[in-house]
């Protein structure tokens, strides 16, 4: 069987992976941003085992197309989660790293 | 070659699938869904030939699951939205017609 | 009340937004290309009104991440869709412009 | 710093949530469920640490709506993958469980 600890690892890993197929593609801006961002965090702390998350979406990379807006991609995203099972957490990231969007395991601790 | 009345419904339904397909599966809650539904209105606003939108969540279908959430159905939907194109505008609807949820044109018509 | 070509017109912009969002950010190669082409041909043949669907995948745009794979972006398609609507058809096309992923009506024309 | 086993969980639990995000919302119907299977492994398999994926869609949740297809929901998946980081391998699964699309660490073990 799984550990608290190793559940916790893997409830992390589903919301970033599910987040980031949810949302990628979405059209954004600089002036739309903030909202996309909130509304991110709010639907991913509905999910079980969600402690905390903070989503920060990188303007810089909001280039205009003829139209004037972007569209997000996964290399926008600066995500931190933290989740909980029993007294064990995962601190997990989404990241970009040169052109990929890294998904990794910060650090696991337990909590009293 | 098509006229901008009918240029502008073309973009009225691209806008409305686009949505649909971007947003369904998010998951959602009565105390979410009004930020969820800023983040749908503005990223459509940011669209070419958007003139106005205006989306509306059915709390009444946020049903709990076993964790407490839903996710965004495709019947959730109330959008209505204007597009215009040169002098020409459609509103367009998605709204839920039974169990399905069903696009439409609303009305054509000139703006001075 | 919109005539049965501009219904047709409606019907074929709903499904190239629609595809659209539903299928950007899948991971794809050139290997995998042909079966998700396939997908989303079948895919959206089922959707009302749809009387033709082609759809391809530009592999050329399938550079490698550091993973060996690329995800499907917005500028890879060339979708070209013909709707019907009692006897009035309309074809339109998903195609890159530049960097831009057009969407735009081709010809609408009569059938007996 | 997190083991090989427990990388392993994080990087089949980032596929189950990617997958399910990107896929839910597709039409389908018994008779296109079949490419829809393929064209989700193949997107799958491209991804990092993925060993094995078999993905099986429930045909008897698939009831026609008006225009006679439905669209893709969480409960229709049954999900079995393992992913390998180094020597350890992990199988995890996402399956219906009452109406829950719930997602699950099988079993990890050693491979040499």
């Amino acid at each position: 069987m799984a550990s608290e600890r190793e559940q916790a690892i893997f409830e992390a890993a589903i919301k970033l992976g599910a987040l980031y197929h949810q949302w990628v593609g979405t059209p954004v801006s600089p002036s739309t941003a903030s909202t996309l961002e909130s509304a991110i965090q709010e639907s991913v702390s509905l999910q079980p085992f969600v402690s905390d998350i903070r989503v920060s979406l990188d303007r810089s990379q909001m280039t205009e197309n003829i139209f004037g807006y972007s569209e997000l991609k996964g290399t926008m995203f600066t995500v931190e989660i933290i989740t909980r099972v029993g007294g064990s957490c995962c601190h997990a990231r989404l990241q970009r790293k040169g052109d990929y969007p890294l998904m990794e395991i910060v650090s696991c601790y337990e909590e009293s």
